[in-house]
């Protein structure tokens, strides 16, 4: 770091426009994953549990999918406060504990993976920092390997940590994952410069925005309300399509802007009712799929890959929004990159 | 229903003091919980899973929370476009899934239920309407008893599906439920009659809230930030305090309000961190729990049993904000009652 005060958001425009290289990287140590993804079925795990924090928490959302239908196990994401303000301890015998974080540093996700290991868990960390104390606890420690990430919105260790988990699963089905995914990152971004340009215009105004999502792609609404809300100081909020027509659809009305990720496949199919309820509603929707209208464009890909690419044109848009309205995203006022909760 | 026109909000506000005569015919009713959980705790489940939409979704968190810490059972969210979207099959051996829903109407629900019992759960469904699709495919249906809600937002049924959900786990752990608990839910309404008229005022240009809590009453915030959605339009995000201090911290100013739920025992206490930072922050801050400080009151009970009764207040200050601001929280623009999601 040097003392010249750098253009508002140069990291993370730069961490983001290197997703495409992290990506293609972590396709060429497939095997790494492999071999440990190996091991993990030998341990023949009945249940998947995620432990994580922040965007990390919307990447193992992710997972979770991933272990429910790809591996046909139950899996949950773990609450740390049951461990480590409660002490609670249940019995973790045939339980696969995947801890993520990019830092490996939070002391609560350390514990969790800790007491996991004692009670019965096989545990892997998958996390940007392997020599860290949740590397150094975890039974197997899987490197996203993404590089320094400097600015404080995670991005690139984001991105990289769905296609991990992908390789994972992936290597304990016996399958490969995608191998141009690195490609299809770079058309990714390359389609939606300009596109992000017009989206942030559209929204200047906005102060009330939700995402929505079904399926695979919720994770995407996620973290999509989680970067809008770290970069451009608004109250943000996630709902599944299905949820939102449980309630939240109520306050939703001309002066909400929602940014609907409608991938292929089923899920992308279950956001027909939402979306057609939100037009009634005349909500200001922005869409963001492959596909017709969708005004932020991602590649075609199997419906359970899309997450990792999904995010690109948000993380984008976050970045377009907050420097178009004056705030430094690199910087945000009340954020640490380590957060040290327990 | 009349043709007479009520006054914004009637049913809601009649729900919201029916409730200390509701949770008080519950815990009346404790053998029937005790019954069911005795043939529960026979069946030596390993896992709970909870499936639930909504309000109810909120309800399953507090769910998940006692099976970690008072069952010892590592448990999960179900999430049912897994099931209803794509087709998961997991082996369900060991599992209880417990299906949460007021109306027992939710399609995906109804699928998901089913699907688990035919492989391998044992199922209980917890609701208001025990002769609905839901209860005919649940192993065990327990009747919370509620009587017919007619607001959209939903408040007895929450608060009483909470008790329900203690009461089956003291019953499975041979313990008894709080048997004072109408008494103190009359107490906490009264008490805070006068007090959600203040925390109203001082809210009525604020359209940024966030709530937050940890532990059990994370629930609470979660419910609380959904009431708002509902009743007030507004976008209100509920963030546990760890993961607030993990991100959403940075958006956090002296023109957010934040609702932040302290209770008593090791949940409140982790609050400490995060009110600090908010407090650096110069948020407007309303605190809602037992002890010094807070502005909406909870009566002192067992952490674990506190949601129950957190929630109170919350509800009062949903309907004072909304019927304060011109609108009727009992037919907000965009709900209807049942919503049949797949």
């Amino acid at each position: 770091m040097t003392t010249t005060e750098a253009a508002p958001g140069t990291s993370m425009a730069a961490e983001i426009a290197e997703q495409p290289q992290v990506l293609a990287d972590l396709v060429r140590r497939a095997a790494e994953f492999r071999a440990v993804a190996e091991q993990l079925a030998r341990a023949r795990p009945r249940f998947v549990l995620f432990a994580a924090r922040g965007s990390s928490d919307n990447a193992a959302l992710y997972g979770k999918y991933l272990a429910e239908v790809l591996l046909g196990l139950p899996a949950g994401l773990v609450s740390p406060s049951t461990t480590t303000l409660y002490g609670a301890a249940p019995d973790l015998t045939d339980v696969a504990l995947v801890a993520v974080s990019q830092s490996g540093g939070s002391p609560d996700l350390v514990e969790v993976t800790e007491q996991a290991a004692r009670r019965g868990a096989v545990t892997v960390a998958v996390t940007n920092t392997p020599d860290s104390p949740l590397g150094a606890v975890a039974r197997h420690t899987l490197d996203i390997g993404a590089g320094a990430e400097r600015a404080v919105a995670a991005t690139k260790t984001y991105s990289a940590t769905l296609l991990a988990l992908h390789l994972l699963v992936a290597g304990m089905r016996g399958e490969h994952s995608a191998d141009r995914i690195g490609d299809l990152a770079q058309s990714c971004l390359d389609a939606n410069a300009e596109r992000v340009v017009d989206a942030a215009h559209r929204l200047r105004f906005a102060d009330r925005i939700i995402t929505t999502a079904r399926g695979y792609s919720l994770s995407t609404a996620h973290e999509a309300a989680l970067k809008l809300a770290e970069t451009s100081y608004l109250v943000t909020r996630a709902y599944s399509g299905a949820d939102l027509l449980h309630g939240p659809i109520a306050a939703v009305g001309p002066e909400t802007a929602v940014l609907a990720v409608t991938g292929t496949g089923p899920g992308g199919a279950a956001m027909a009712e939402p979306l057609s309820r939100l037009a009634a509603q005349r909500a200001e929707v922005l869409r963001v799929g492959a596909g017709d209208g969708a005004q932020l464009l991602v590649p075609e890909l199997p419906e359970e890959l899309s997450p990792v690419l999904e995010v690109l044109p948000l993380q984008q848009l976050a970045w377009q929004l907050a420097t178009s309205r004056g705030y430094d995203p690199d910087r945000p006022a009340g954020l640490r990159k380590v957060t040290e909760t327990r």
